[in-house]
C-alpha cells in the first residue's frame, strides 16, 4: 500500500506519518518512511536548493525540480519497497505540485499532472491523507524556521488551502480528506481505520 | 534572432559562438551569448548536481533537473533579451535533451519535447547549428576533465551522435546541420551566411 500525506506546513503530516507506522508495524507490516523533496541524494539537494537557498526561481522551474526529486525517490525507493510487499507512507507527493504549482501559481492542474507522470511512469498513491487545517493557524504550528515557500504571504497559504479542497474534489476516491485538527493518536485511528477499509 | 548551438562535447559549439557572436557583432547587432545549463544561479547550481557531483540520478530527473534550469533561462536572461531585440546565441538548448535523455536514453523525443515546451512556454530556437564531427574524435576534442555525462562509455556518444543525426532529419528547417571539422573561421562564416538567408 503506498499512501501520502498532504496539507498545509504544520497541518501535522509528520506526526500522522509516525503514527500510522506504529499502527501499521504493530500489525506486523513492514513501513517505509519518506518526505518529500528528499529521501534520496538527489532529493535532498532540490530540498536545499528549491527551500533554503535565497534564488529566483519560477514557477515551471519549481515544479520542474520536485518532479526530478520525485523520479528519483521513486526509482530508488519507493518502487522497489513496494515491489518487495512493503507499505510505504511519503510525507508529500504529486498533490503537493498540484496544488502549489498546478494551483496556486497557475500552471494548471493537467501540464503538472502530466510532468509528474512522465516522472513516476505514471506511479500515483493508493491513498492520499489531506490533513486540514485553518491556514491561519497552520502558521503559528510550523516550529523551524520558514523556508522560501513557506515565506510566502498569508494570501498564498490560502490559496494552496483552496488548492488541496478543490483537488479532494477533483480525486474523491483517492484522496481522504480529514480534519487535521483533532486529537493526534485520534486521528491517527480514524485515517487507519479508512485505509483498512479501503485495502 | 534565437539561435542554438548542439553537438557532442568537443565539436567546437563555444568556439563558434564566439566566432558568430563577433560577426553579428560587427553588424552592429546586440548579442547574447549563454550556455546549458548554467546561465542562471538556478543553472550553475543544476550544472553543479548533474554533471559534477557523484550521484545516482535517472534518466527522467536527468530530464526535469535540465528543464528547471531552461525554464529559468528562458524567463530570466533569452525571453528579455529577445524583446529588447537582441540576438541571443545559446550553447545547447531543447535539442541536448532530446538528443540525450529522448533518444539515447530512451525516454522518447515526444514526451521530453513536450515537458521542455511546458518549461519554456513553447519557445524553440528560430534556427540550431548542428555540428557534426567524428563520436570517436569528439572524446579527444575536451580538453577539462570529463563530466558525468561524458563518462558514459563510447557506444553512449555514438548513440547521441545518432541521435543528433535522427533531429536533423525530423526538423529540418529548424536545424542546419553542419561539418564540425573544417576550419573554424571558414565554418564561422558559412554559418553566418545560412543564417542571414533564412533570417
Amino acid at each position: 500500500m503506498f499512501v501520502t500525506f498532504e496539507g498545509l506546513d504544520g497541518s501535522g503530516k509528520t506526526t500522522q506519518v509516525e503514527l500510522l507506522r506504529k499502527l501499521l508495524e504493530d500489525e506486523g507490516r513492514e513501513v517505509v518512511v519518506t518526505r518529500e523533496p528528499g529521501g534520496t541524494e538527489l532529493g535532498e539537494l532540490v530540498r536545499e536548493v528549491v527551500l533554503h537557498r535565497d534564488l529566483e526561481i519560477g514557477a515551471w522551474a519549481e515544479a520542474a525540480l520536485f518532479a526530478a526529486a520525485r523520479s528519483q525517490l521513486v526509482g530508488a525507493v519507493i518502487r522497489p519497497a513496494l515491489e518487495r510487499g512493503a507499505d510505504v507512507l511519503c510525507d508529500r507527493y504529486i498533490d503537493s505540485s498540484l496544488a502549489y504549482q498546478g494551483i496556486a501559481r497557475g500552471l494548471g492542474v493537467d501540464p503538472v499532472l502530466e510532468l509528474n507522470m512522465q516522472a513516476t511512469g505514471g506511479l500515483l498513491p493508493d491513498r492520499t491523507v489531506l490533513l486540514l487545517v485553518d491556514p491561519a493557524g497552520s502558521r503559528r504550528r510550523t516550529g523551524e524556521a520558514w523556508d522560501r515557500i513557506e515565506r510566502e504571504d498569508d494570501d498564498f497559504v490560502v490559496q494552496v488551502d483552496r488548492a488541496y479542497r478543490e483537488l479532494a474534489e477533483l480525486f474523491p476516491s483517492r484522496i481522504l480528506a480529514v480534519d487535521g485538527t483533532q486529537a493526534p493518536e485520534r486521528l491517527a485511528e480514524t485515517i487507519h481505520g479508512q485505509l483498512r477499509q479501503r485495502s
